[in-house]
C-alpha cells in the first residue's frame, strides 16, 4: 500500500508565482489541496486559470472561497481606480501602490488555516513575493513570520504541539529565477495569467505592473512567454 | 465643531460578551463601526440580535459579512454535529469542545483588520475571553498578541508606524464581572442571544455551555438575566 502523501493547503490565485508554488509543493511530495478566492475582482480570468491549472495539476481538491472585499473598498482591483500602466520599476519600488488590497493575504492566509485545520494538514503554501512586491506589507519575510507564530498559537494542532506551517517558498527568489524553477518542474505558463487589468477575451493589458514584472521575468529567464503573442 | 472621536471596528455576535465590549469602547470614547459575521451558523438569532444591538447602541455603522465556514466543515456550530448539553463546568474546561470553528477568530479578525484599515482606524475590540472559554485556543491572550504582531505588519498603517490594535478588554474577566460592568454601562441584556441552540423563536435552550456560562455568570454577579423567563 502507498504512503500517504502529507497534505497542504496552497494559496493558488492562477498567476504566475502561486502556480510555481503549487509545482514546488507537489515535487516536495505534499497533496495539495487548491484554495482560490474570488474576492470583487473586475475580472474572472485568474479564477477561470486556476481552476484549469488545479484540474491539469491534478491537485487532490480544488475549493473557490467567495469573500466580498468591495464591502470594504479602497483597491483599484476591487472599486473603480483605474490600474495604474506603464510604470518605471523606480515607481513601483516606490510606497505601497494602489493595487493593494486591505489586508488581503491575511484574509487568505486565514482562510487556508481554517481548512488546513480541517484537513489534518500542517503546512500552507502562499507565492508572496518580497523583491518584485516589496511595496505591499503583507509580502514581507516578516509577515509571514508573524502569521507562522499566529498560526502555531491559533489552532487545535498547535496547542496539541503540530503547529501549522507557512512555506513561501519564492519570497526571496526574482521572476526569472521563478519562471527557471517552473520550467524545470513542467509548469504550463500557457495556463497563467498575472495581469490586473485583462481584456474580456483574457489578454493581458501588457502594461499593468503585473504584466512589466512578467515580462521582465521572462526575459531575464531568456525564454519567451507563451502569452507573449496574446498581448495587446 | 467637535473633535471628532477615534474609529473603531467592533467585532460583534450579538452575545453578551460582544455587546458589553461595544459598550467599553464607546465609554472610551471610539467612534464604533461593529461587524458581524453570517458563518454558517444553524441560526440567525445572533445575527438579528446584533443588528438590534447595534441600532439600539447608534454605531456608527453595522456590516454583516457573508462568510461561509461550511465549505471546510468540522464544528458543531456549522455541520450536523449535536451541540453539547448540561456538560459539567470540569468538563467544559477540558480540551477543545466541538463547538470551536476552525480559525474562526483568525478570519473575523481579518475582515476586522481590513476594514480598519480602509476606516483608517486603528483599534479593533473583541470579546474573547480567556476564563470561560479556556478550551478555545483562539481566545487565549498570547493568541491575541500574536495578532497584534501580525496586525502591525500586515497593514499600511503598521507600514507607516501607526499599527492597529487589537483590545480585548473581557480577556481576563469573570462572566460576572462582564455582566456588572455592563450594566454599568446600561447594558441591555436582554436584547444579547449567548446560546448556541436557540429555538426558532429566538429562545435560548439553557442546556448549552453558553447558556450555562451565561446563567452562572448572572447567578455571581446577583442579578436577574432579563432573557430568564425564555427559557424552556
Amino acid at each position: 500500500m502507498a504512503i500517504e502523501s502529507k497534505r497542504a493547503v496552497v494559496l493558488l490565485s492562477g498567476g504566475l508565482d502561486s502556480t510555481t508554488v503549487l509545482a514546488m509543493a507537489q515535487r516536495d511530495g505534499f497533496l495539495c489541496h487548491a484554495m482560490s478566492f474570488r474576492y470583487g475582482q473586475r475580472h474572472h480570468v485568474e479564477i477561470e486559470c486556476a481552476a484549469r491549472i488545479a484540474a491539469r495539476m491534478k491537485a487532490a481538491a480544488h475549493r473557490i472561497v467567495d469573500i466580498d472585499l468591495r464591502a470594504f473598498g479602497g483597491s483599484a482591483l476591487t472599486d473603480g481606480i483605474a490600474v495604474p500602466k506603464n510604470r518605471s520599476p523606480q515607481t513601483m519600488a516606490e510606497g505601497i501602490p494602489v493595487t493593494y488590497v486591505p489586508a488581503r493575504n491575511t484574509i487568505f492566509l486565514s482562510y487556508a488555516l481554517a481548512w488546513a485545520e480541517v484537513l489534518d494538514a500542517r503546512d500552507i503554501f502562499i507565492g508572496v513575493n518580497a523583491l518584485d512586491y516589496s511595496g505591499y506589507p503583507d509580502c514581507r519575510p516578516e509577515y509571514i513570520e508573524a502569521f507562522g507564530r499566529l498560526a502555531a498559537l491559533a489552532t487545535k494542532a498547535g496547542v496539541e504541539g503540530a503547529p501549522i506551517c507557512i512555506h513561501a517558498p519564492l519570497i526571496e527568489m526574482t521572476k526569472a529565477q521563478i519562471v527557471r524553477t517552473g520550467l524545470a518542474l513542467g509548469v504550463e505558463y500557457a495556463l497563467t495569467s498575472s495581469c490586473y487589468d485583462p481584456a474580456p477575451s483574457g489578454a493581458p493589458c501588457g502594461a499593468c505592473d503585473a504584466c512589466q514584472l512578467r515580462a521582465k521575468g521572462f526575459a531575464d529567464a531568456g525564454v519567451d512567454d507563451p502569452l507573449r503573442e496574446m498581448f495587446a
